[in-house]
C-alpha cells in the first residue's frame, strides 16, 4: 500500500511525525505537507501562483517534502505526479484539536482528505480531542495507534474512493478509549465575536474570535462520541445536496 | 429585508455591481466584499491575523466596504456586527464562471453562502455559466434578473436558514433561458495536470492547472441543467455525512 501523509499544521508538527511513524508498518509512506500552519484555511486550489516544494526531513530523519501550498494543494501535487508512486490512501493529521460538525469545510486536515477523494483516492482525516495545540509527539501515540487501526481496516476492507473518513479521537490513554462509533456530523456551536480594536495610527482593525466552539452532544454524532470517550468515525461524501428540501423548492414555481 | 451582498472576485468586479443593483429594489442592501479575487480559496476563517475594512464606493456611487479577508470572512464580519443591521439573507456573486459539482467546497462564492448558514442566515450563491471571466456589467443583467427572482421568492417563501442555494445561470438572454430546475450536485471532472518548470535560478516550481473542468451531464444535476439552458438551483446542506455507508463501516468491527 502506498500511503501519502499530510497535515494542516505544517511539516514540523509533532502530530505529523506521530502519524508518519504509525503508517510505516502498513506500507510505503510518502510525506508532503505545508511549510506552515493552515488551520481554518478551507479547501484551496492554488491557481494564481506556482507552488514550491522543498526536500526536508522529519525529526526522526525520515525524508519528507514541504510545500508553500495549502494542505489540499499538497495532496493535489502528490496525486498529480510529484511522486512516482500511485497512492492507495491519503492520511491527514494528526490535528491536535478536533474537527467536528461544521468544522469540516473549514478544516485543512479534512479538506486535504476531500482533495484525495476529488482525485479518486480514499482520504482519512485524523484529529485529536485536545483543547489546545501544545501537545508533544508522545501525546499523539494513542491517536497514532487508532489511526493505524483505521487505515489498516480501510485498506483491507477496500474503502470506496468517493468517501473520506473524518476520525476524531479522545485525548485519552488507549486503554481508556471506549471503542469506535460510526457517527453523523453533529451541530457545532461557534462562539466567535467581532473584536474591534484601534491600531497605533488610530485606524480600526477586526479580530474574528472568541470562546472555543462547543456543540450539541447527541450520542450518534461525532460530537457526542468524542464527549463519551469513543473514537468518532464520520464518513463524509462530497455530494452536499439537501434532497429533503426538493419538494419545497419545486413548490416555489419560479418563473422569469 | 436586509440583504448582505458579497462575492469572491473582489469589490471591483462587475458581477458584484450587477448583483447589488438587482437587490436594491428588494430591500436594504449592504455590501462587504474582499479587496481582491479569492477564487478557489475555500471556506476560510481567518484566525491568525486581524482583518481590515475600508469604506469605498462601487462604480455607480453606491457605498460599499472592502476587506482583506476571504469571502467567508466578509460574511462573518457582517453577521457578527460590522454593520448595525441584522441580515435576513446573504447573496454572493455574481461569479462569471459556474460553480458546479465538486466546485462547491473550493468556491469562494459558495463558501460565502456557507458562512451565512453557519451563522443562521440563508445564503444564496449566484454564478453565471461563462467560460471566461472577461465579462462586463451588461453581460450580468440576465443573471441579475434571475438572482432577483430567486432572492425575492426565497424571502417570501421563508427559505430555511440551514440551507444555501447554489444557483447557476446560463449565459443567455433572459428570453432564451428555459426555466428553473431544482438539481442535485453533479460529478465534476477536473482535468488539472502538474506542470513542472524551472525558474531562472535553476530551481523547480509547479503549476496546478490544465484544461477547464468538464462534468457528467445528467438531466437532474446542476451540470445537466446548465448545459440544457436551465437555471440550476442546487440546495446545499452542511451535513456531509454519507449515511449510505454506515452499514459497511459498522461491519468493520474495529477494535483497538
Amino acid at each position: 500500500m502506498n500511503i501519502l501523509v499530510t497535515n494542516d499544521d505544517g511539516i514540523a508538527a509533532p502530530g505529523l511525525l506521530a502519524l508518519a511513524q504509525a503508517m510505516r508498518p502498513l506500507g510505503n509512506v510518502s510525506i508532503l505537507a505545508p511549510y506552515h500552519n493552515w488551520s481554518g484555511s478551507g479547501h484551496v486550489k492554488t491557481l494564481d501562483r506556482p507552488l514550491r516544494v522543498k526536500e526536508t526531513h522529519l525529526e526522526d530523519g525520515t525524508l519528507a517534502f514541504a510545500s508553500d501550498g495549502a494542505p489540499s494543494d499538497c495532496v493535489a501535487l502528490a496525486l498529480l505526479g510529484f511522486f512516482d508512486e500511485k497512492f492507495d490512501l491519503v492520511v491527514s493529521g494528526i490535528n491536535p484539536m478536533p474537527n467536528l460538525g461544521h468544522d469540516v469545510t473549514y478544516s485543512g486536515t479534512v479538506t486535504a482528505a476531500m482533495e484525495a477523494v476529488i482525485w479518486g483516492v480514499p482520504g482519512i482525516a485524523i484529529s485529536l480531542g485536545s483543547v489546545d495545540n501544545s501537545l508533544v509527539v508522545e501525546d499523539y501515540q494513542p491517536a497514532a495507534r487508532v489511526a493505524a487501526t483505521v487505515v489498516s481496516k480501510a485498506w483491507h476492507q477496500k474503502l470506496t474512493p468517493d468517501i473520506l473518513l473524518n476520525v476524531n479521537i479522545p485525548l485519552l490513554p488507549v486503554e481508556q478509549i471506549k471503542g469506535f462509533r460510526t457517527t453523523r456530523q453533529g451541530l457545532r456551536v461557534y462562539r466567535d465575536r467581532l473584536d474591534r480594536r484601534i491600531d497605533p495610527r488610530g485606524k480600526p482593525y477586526y479580530w474574528i474570535g472568541g470562546d472555543a466552539p462547543t456543540g450539541i452532544s447527541e450520542d450518534d454524532t461525532d460530537i457526542g462520541a468524542l464527549a463519551d470517550g469513543f473514537v468518532s468515525i464520520n464518513p463524509i461524501q462530497l455530494d452536499l445536496t439537501a434532497y429533503a428540501i426538493f419538494k419545497v423548492l419545486n413548490s416555489w414555481k419560479l418563473v422569469l
